[in-house]
């Protein structure tokens, strides 16, 4: 799907209108509409149906939901709601009936059967609730010092941590390694990532820390040179520099050598990143890396709640 | 939900199962499932109803599928997914009956919703599939972007860039600047932190920059107190150092003093991140950036696909 944010202004009034409301942050709505819509990525890309999304978050009293359903009315939206109070639920769903909206509880069918399933009935209380007292857990503090770690690491920065990482990222300029790194440290992973630059040796406690953490990011060569020259015109380079930088030959012997460290090194997972989103690279790592941890007979990721 | 990962062993065994399957990444079922668990904090707090969940990502094939509701039944689990090829759904739908596994289609029912709203089929195409080309859109390059600038402009860094920002955070240390800057920048904002020291003077140019973008963080005193103590734990301070940063006196005069300066730039909203997630200060400032943006009736965020 592409997105565009809509301050702009132009063509705010074609296309399609989606209300997403939630009590909490809106996030979970945000994120299953924008993966629900990459189903129809055949009708977005030609604009045959442009979609506007607006989100409402944090509404929690019947006046302001109540507002919102008959501004989605007035613009023959759709409502996709999450609200844990099934009093507001309750009246969502009615409200939308009544002025004729057709609407969608994301989270209500999931809660159900979790409750169900457990024999424990749903609280009912929005997260963020007066009274709900929260954090300040492990986890919490995990991934703080996770996002701290990850950023002093990016780029080579003090090789002498690269034991501290839970995962090392290797490749080339503009293979993904920071935002791939950012999004980990974001589930609490500690990652540093590494470049290969040609002629530049590689720092030695690379191949002294556990290697069954190091993950070689890959990329085809004609994708990176198009990446490249973007990077280049935005950093104003220019001569000399930007032609050694997103060169053709430049580019295709760069990652040559690269490939030629990953045969020498072959413990290191070669993750090939075309034509992945950020999150996309990220599952396939992830799989690998808890899929050593664990040595089970069904890769996966476990939790405990 | 207390969270902690499983891989460390003990007590593996006890508590619910929840199984999640999906062809893509599982982050939605991962993100959906989290939020719906929020609404069994009662319980999940003091291990009366512990669950565990397992996530199965990349899932594009029958065989593994039926392979894992098999496994799903041994455990008695519970099985959570999003599947794309309708007959993938289907075919979940029908082992899981076959096996007595309670299930639930997470993205199936918004799916429907938009097909029926924007009066589209659904392709059935899992993202990642073969042939599915992607990106280098202006999204993707402004999503990186906005990471490399944000990491370069943490804790106050290069403060000549300031204008160059978003949005800019300021608050004393330990508010959360940094992981609230990576969180917005994993959504494509620039973001800029600066922090408040006592008796160090605040930079010129965060006064000659856009006053609108500028957010101010605040936090209870002794909450405050208590991360810091973390803090100075971690990173090992003793002695004087230690004193001045996590002491009672210290932290309210420093506050006090951040709060003068708040009240010097009354534009700047002030958001108390006392017993916030993350997330939940994120969609707090998202909430009034969009809003002094559009300058619209009602508070919401808009994109366009
Ligand atoms: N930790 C939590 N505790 C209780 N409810 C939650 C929690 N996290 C999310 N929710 C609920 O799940 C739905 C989606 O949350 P959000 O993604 O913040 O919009 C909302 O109805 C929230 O109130
Ligand atoms: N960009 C996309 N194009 C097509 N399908 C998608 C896209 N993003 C997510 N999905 C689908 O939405 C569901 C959830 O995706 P995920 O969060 O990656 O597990 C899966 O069935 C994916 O195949
Ligand atoms: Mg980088
Ligand atoms: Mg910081």
């Amino acid at each position: 799907a592409v997105q565009l944010g809509v301050d702009g202004g132009e063509d705010e009034e074609e296309g399609k209108v989606i209300y997403m409301v939630s009590d909490g942050t809106g996030w979970t709505a945000e994120n299953s509409v924008n993966a629900a819509l990459g189903q129809f990525d055949h009708c977005l890309v030609d604009r045959r149906c442009a979609v506007n999304t607006h989100l409402f978050s944090g509404i929690d009293d019947v006046e302001r939901l109540i507002e919102i359903i008959k501004q989605a009315a007035k613009e023959g939206g759709l409502l996709l709601y999450t609200l844990a109070d099934p009093s507001m639920a309750e009246a969502a769903k009615q409200a939308c009936h009544l002025w004729g909206v057709p609407s969608t509880d994301i989270l209500g069918p999931i809660t159900e059967a979790i409750a169900t399933h457990l024999g424990v009935s749903p609280s009912g209380i929005p997260r963020g609730a007066p009274g709900r007292k929260v954090f300040l857990t492990k986890e919490y503090f995990k991934r703080i010092e996770a996002i701290e770690f990850t950023i002093k690491q990016d780029d080579g920065a003090s090789p002498q941590n690269l034991n501290k990482a839970d995962v090392v990222l290797v490749g080339v300029s503009r293979t993904g390694k920071t935002p791939l790194s950012i999004y980990f440290a974001q589930k609490g992973y500690k990652v540093a990532n590494v470049p290969i630059v040609m002629g530049v040796e590689l720092p030695k406690t690379l191949f002294q820390i556990e290697q069954e953490k190091i993950f070689a990011l890959t990329i085809n060569p004609v994708v990176l040179q198009a990446i490249r020259k973007a990077r280049a015109k935005t950093l104003g380079f220019h001569g000399e520099q930007r032609s050694n930088y997103s060169e053709k030959d430049h580019v295709r012997e760069e990652l040559a050598f690269a490939s030629r460290i990953f045969a020498l090194n072959p413990v290191w997972p070669v993750i090939e990143v075309t034509g992945k989103a950020i999150e996309e690279t990220a599952a396939v790592v992830l799989r690998i890396h808890h899929d050593r941890k664990q040595k089970c007979s069904m890769p996966r990721i476990s939790r405990r709640y």
